[in-house]
């Protein structure tokens, strides 16, 4: 039988294998496979069925019933009795970048903990490499990898109108993924509000053009509401066309979203809270709500797991098991569009199963994927295709110069003894900016760790001038001298963000990157104390999940001599110590006001409101 | 405001309409209307809100909340306290053809019966002029009509290969549909199932062009599962790609197709008793579920109602009164995609309403549509638009020449005194046909009324030649002498069909509808005694309801001095009396076995089994 691969989903391939499945089903063709389980759970009808078959035709389920039903010729046979099979878990919503793992690798350690499917959050390595973006996110399932990834291509490439290089999508890129290729299911996350309902914002046609072609194309446009609790702003949120939004916190606002027509994502970090308060509200229909990741790091995954520690959360908050379950297969599936291939136990999907034997703890004692067995405990035994990176994947961080001390000195007005500063701090999301007066020292403003203030900078890693931007930030950043940390994840434009306590440990931290193209580099005391390489766009690496934690841990440990500043401001997601969530602290959507981004055309010196297009010197 | 003028969907203008929606939302310009309400259904998550404020701008809402919460100037305001407002109701699978009426008519007989869009299963008109069709559904829209008609091509064109005329669907037509029109959100129900599965069946190539195309620009693909009960054939439907069923009878043959995957079209005949049996057998989820109408004539929806009457059938049976709308709100919205624009009270959809007096007795005191109130009680006062239907919508009986009795007569071999004869009963699912000896006089084969056999014959209306098939029947047509029931509606192809106790009888019934260009005529006695105008694609009228009502009660009437033929078959869709449902014993899909078609090129005579291409005599 001559059939395709079916790793890509095309129209003209979908409709040989749908052929082809249904002679299996009616046992005119002979099955590869038939897994033969204790129980099965149909999130159809959210009811478990006993003794079942499962029978499989290359990567797809054929047909579905008692045991001992199917007629047809089986090659060979799996018996899993002490098993209850549910659906491969999906992710609505997530950045495999945020892993820092390649596709690959990222199949590997997320598939024993259950998710068969993701659908890409796919804005930074697009921030990145825009052009090349929907060609990374196949690689891998191309070689053979059993995840199966559904990208959606960033809105926020670039993030704002004061942001470039890398990548820029508008009407006519949007356009040619979704007709290039099926598995892209929308927009992913629209998150410059300002720009949507704005039309004076400089990136309104940009934005709306892609919303555009994706109505055309019957995609789903998918919203990011961060902070927005206002029932006139969600109402215009949804009335501008946003099918969801992963940001909500509390179940009121849970609730306001929900009501408006937003399917409502629910992240890990308040999902027990919203969940609970809901359940507390006599919630029962639970049809419009998924479970997503958003960002999780390789290392916490290998700590607390993938979508089954989101299920978990779930579970513990009251919720049943399999309602939880469904949160993870059949809600996020029709929402994105997706049922014919993912997201249940049913013929013609993609044959993805999780076997608990436990149900109640979601206890995952294997998984399949593609119709085969890729793990057994925690231990991945899928294929884990070798990919050799292209250049364009391998070489993003575009500096073609040594950096400098200079590059982000802050001079002073001549004869002045302290400056007027602009001054944020991370996830400073007030209307105005903190102002403060700092001294002058050599004919240059200075830090002052005695309040809390040192340097901050973002280095363009995308003209190969290293552009520069550079301001004071309070409570964050080294107080031990000479010491700077840099990283090249820094959400969502990607360029390289480094604090630190002198210029030169500054720009050390910075050329430090540039040999290893990306990922972490710390300055300690004047020297190179740690580097993590996330070779790949600058955002990932293509090694194992061990190997990357293993420099990541070498990285905090590098980390703890030094003493780092800390002012609260947004709780629970920043707090004292290692200032790891920096990299999320570059955010320039909503409801971020004044920001620093590279040196722009409608930003000289980088430093702006993102929701007026206002700029302001830093020092005056 | 130059806005679009929000009657059918493009993306171009989809974007200009939520533009300014998200601006009427923040109050940054005025709005046209705000209706307060005593209270509102969240069918997302379903959950009454009390006091509720919808402000409406053109066509569509664009804010919801607390009464007196929005900041913006309203032009107009509506107070309906005493009243609850749930979203407009959808129809998931309705054939309007069968209404009888042409769409601004049916919009104005459903819209108090809270039906404000529609998924046109389009294969009725489609076969007649198929080239024409989605102008057909979108004219009257166009032209100002509150409804939303969403149309479905049908796969049906031609229902098989053995027939021909009107229309021919394939790939190139279907992705033209879908590429011209958003509001084109699939495929409509696939019927023919041994073309499905059976790569030697002639119409596999265009069916599953027909797949592809859907599957390419991500529309829904329809299914139609009529009689499928077996699992390997419900696995091998659902593995084809089939997303949906609307043909299944019993709570347990809901559970074999939920199960595999497909959405669930309930329709009322048999809702009760699913429904009833799911609800013993303690079905808790029913997001997978709609009810669906398929196809009732305007006389039934006079008496009995729209989808109001689905719905409440719903609530008899034992379902809450909030998931029974579900069911015909969001739940058919999210399966075709449609989210968007229908199915829930949300900002950005259009803002259609039913405003109930009583929830449990689902008492429908107002419907409101595109933003205005178009009924009162069961009055409709909204949009009829005069729509002059042009030439190729009204003149689609093309038989060039006059119909003679000789045209029916069945020749017998010379010298015989009988023959053997091919008969088939309405609804005669059998693998094989029934044989009986007729008597032989003059030459030609004969009626037995004393065996309840009469003659049953198609005549083509789209080659202009008139040409002819023709056999014998069991249990059906007239026992009174020259009398004959003629009527271009014949399910799915909708040539003429025509039943008669004498040859001379049915050439003049036929003669008849080529004059009124279609619908019923019933000769009596040799004498023209009623005719229905359907003469809009010989399935329609564009005159009002009562008028059409007017003409079918006279036409039962002059009827019910004929003595019918009576052969149980399919209960409870074929029963004694006038032979309305004749119309729908015409049909070829799956179940069926042998038909009578239009004489083709496959089966010259017109018999012939659509399950296996055998073709047959039908006297020897």
């Amino acid at each position: 039988m001559d059939l395709p691969d079916d790793l890509l989903i095309n129209a003209a391939d979908e409709v040989r294998i749908r052929q082809h499945l249904a002679l299996v089903a009616l046992g005119k063709r002979p099955a590869d496979r038939a897994v033969r389980v204790g129980r099965l759970l149909d999130v159809h009808g959210r009811r478990w069925h006993e003794d079942q078959e499962i029978v499989i035709s290359g990567r797809r389920i054929a047909w579905l019933g008692p045991a001992g039903a199917y007629k047809g010729e089986v090659a060979e046979r799996a018996e899993r009795l002490n098993l209850h099979a549910v659906p491969g878990f999906g992710e609505v919503h997530k950045h495999i970048e945020s892993s820092h793992l390649t596709p690959e690798h990222e199949a590997a350690l997320v598939l024993p903990h259950g998710n068969t499917w993701t659908c890409e959050a796919s804005h930074e390595f697009s921030n990145v490499d825009g052009p090349n973006n929907l060609e990374f996110w196949l690689t891998a399932r191309r070689a053979g990898s059993p995840m199966k990834i559904f990208p959606l291509p960033g809105s926020a490439v670039p993030p704002t109108a004061y942001e470039w290089g890398g990548g820029h999508f508008g009407y006519d890129e949007q356009q040619s993924f979704l007709k290039q290729q099926l598995m892209v299911a929308g927009l992913d996350e629209v998150m410059d509000w300002p720009a949507v309902w704005n039309p004076e914002n400089p990136s309104y046609e940009r934005l709306w053009g892609m919303i555009r072609a994706t109505f055309e194309q019957r995609g789903v446009v998918e919203g990011h509401a961060a902070g927005m609790r206002a029932i006139d702003d969600i109402n215009a949120f949804a009335a501008a066309g946003m099918a969801s939004d992963h940001e909500a916190w509390t179940a009121e606002e849970v609730r306001d979203k929900l009501r408006r027509g937003l399917f409502m994502e629910l992240r890990p970090h308040s999902v027990k809270e919203m969940i609970g308060g809901l359940l507390a509200e006599g919630q029962q229909d639970w049809s419009q709500f998924a479970l997503c990741t958003d960002d999780r790091s390789c290392s916490d995954t290998m700590k607390l797991g993938a979508t089954d520690h989101n299920v978990r959360l779930a579970i513990e908050a009251g919720l049943a098991p399999e309602i939880a379950i469904q949160l993870v297969t059949i809600n996020p599936a029709r929402h994105m569009r997706l049922t014919p291939w993912v997201g249940a136990i049913a013929p013609g999907r993609f044959a993805d199963l999780v076997l608990l034997d436990d149900v109640a703890s979601l206890s995952i004692a294997q998984v399949w994927a593609d119709g085969q067995q890729v793990s057994e405990g925690k231990t991945y035994s899928g294929p884990l295709p070798k990919i050799a990176w292209p250049g364009w994947a391998t070489g993003t961080v575009n500096i073609q110069r040594e950096m400098l001390a200079e590059d982000f000195a802050i001079p002073a007005e001549p004869g002045r003894q302290t400056m007027s500063a602009a001054i944020l701090r991370p996830f400073h999301w007030a209307d105005e900016f903190i102002t403060m007066d700092l001294p002058v020292a050599d004919g240059l403003v200075q830090r002052d760790a005695g309040r809390n203030v040192t340097k901050f900078a973002i280095v363009d890693r995308f003209s190969g001038k290293g552009l520069t931007s550079k301001m004071f930030w309070l409570g964050t950043g080294p107080k031990t001298p000479e010491t700077a940390l840099a990283c090249s994840m820094g959400h969502d434009k990607h360029n390289i963000w480094v604090v630190g306590s002198s210029d030169a440990a500054m720009a050390k931290a910075v050329n430090a990157l540039r040999e290893t193209q990306g990922g972490w580099a710390l300055v300690r005391e004047g020297e190179l104390a740690a580097t993590v390489r996330y070779e790949v766009g600058g955002l990932m690496t293509c090694r194992p999940p061990a190997e990357l934690d293993a420099e990541m841990q070498a990285l905090y440990a590098a980390a703890e001599g030094i003493e780092w500043m800390y002012e609260p401001t947004f709780s629970p997601r920043w707090w004292p110590g290692f200032p790891e969530r920096l990299a999320f602290a570059t955010l320039t959507c909503a409801p971020w006001r004044w920001v620093l981004v590279a040196p722009s055309p409608l930003a000289p010196e980088g430093f702006v409101n993102v929701a007026t297009g206002e700029t302001h010197p830093i020092v005056w």
